[in-house]
């Protein structure tokens, strides 16, 4: 069980912007170049959490990107569930594809669900400030990087 | 967030088998037919059962597959940790992979692993009988695959 790549570097690139200072802006190969990830994955990323309304892009020559909300105000739970694709654990979460027989009568879907609901709670929890609560060590580690 | 098919089929087998008498025998071929999963897959699922003491596999012309438990001594939790591969989240969970250079500041795995142990808590409250409440209209489901 994992989450996708996607959800890994959206976090990624909310806790680096976390960081800083709340008007300071950043730039996408920056963020590319301390984490060793592609810059166009991080692209594509950082357009999916300017949608959300997560992260800003000030545009023009000094233009960049930052946080477009406090960090407690960006709650985990909620990015998990746009950047995950699906959260079909077994093929009888996916009425689109499922061919498995038994589903009107099987109880596994019940207990997965309610597995999964409990694993969006625990994160619903957390907001982008506890996850950053370390940022001097952050910062050393971004500038080592 | 998907669990893996071999998880899904290994969930498959255990409650097609639990759907059955105790002591009745059943083959690989027949629970194949059923869900429309290649067999070979089902084997690798079954031997795999087998040896986590789940499934007994009686030998000859007359032999056939059947649960070594009750339903209810099969704990899905336990099941699950076994048939997925890993629980590696994201990146920073497998040590031999992690490239993530903000690792010793960063929260995210702790929000992430208390969400996994809270989905895992959930299955482990499920065994087998649970999801099988429902044998007769399992039987009828199975026996108009």
């Amino acid at each position: 069980m994992r989450l996708t790549n996607y959800t890994d570097y959206s976090l990624r690139v909310l806790i680096f912007l976390a960081s800083k200072e709340k008007t300071q802006l950043s730039n996408i190969k920056e963020v590319a170049d301390v984490y060793g990830i592609s810059k166009n994955h991080l692209m594509k990323v950082t357009y999916e959490l300017g949608k959300m309304g997560a992260v800003e892009t000030v545009r023009g020559r000094n233009g960049g990107i930052r946080l477009a909300k406090e960090p407690g105000d960006i709650n985990i739970g909620q990015i998990v569930r746009h950047t995950e694709d699906d959260f079909n654990l077994v093929e009888c979460f996916n009425p689109d594809i499922n061919q498995c027989v038994i589903t009107p009568a099987c109880g596994l879907r019940h207990a997965l669900n309610e597995a999964l609901q409990a694993y969006l709670k625990v994160l619903d929890q957390y907001t982008l400030s506890d996850l950053v609560t370390n940022k001097a060590t952050l910062n050393r580690l971004f500038a080592n990087a």
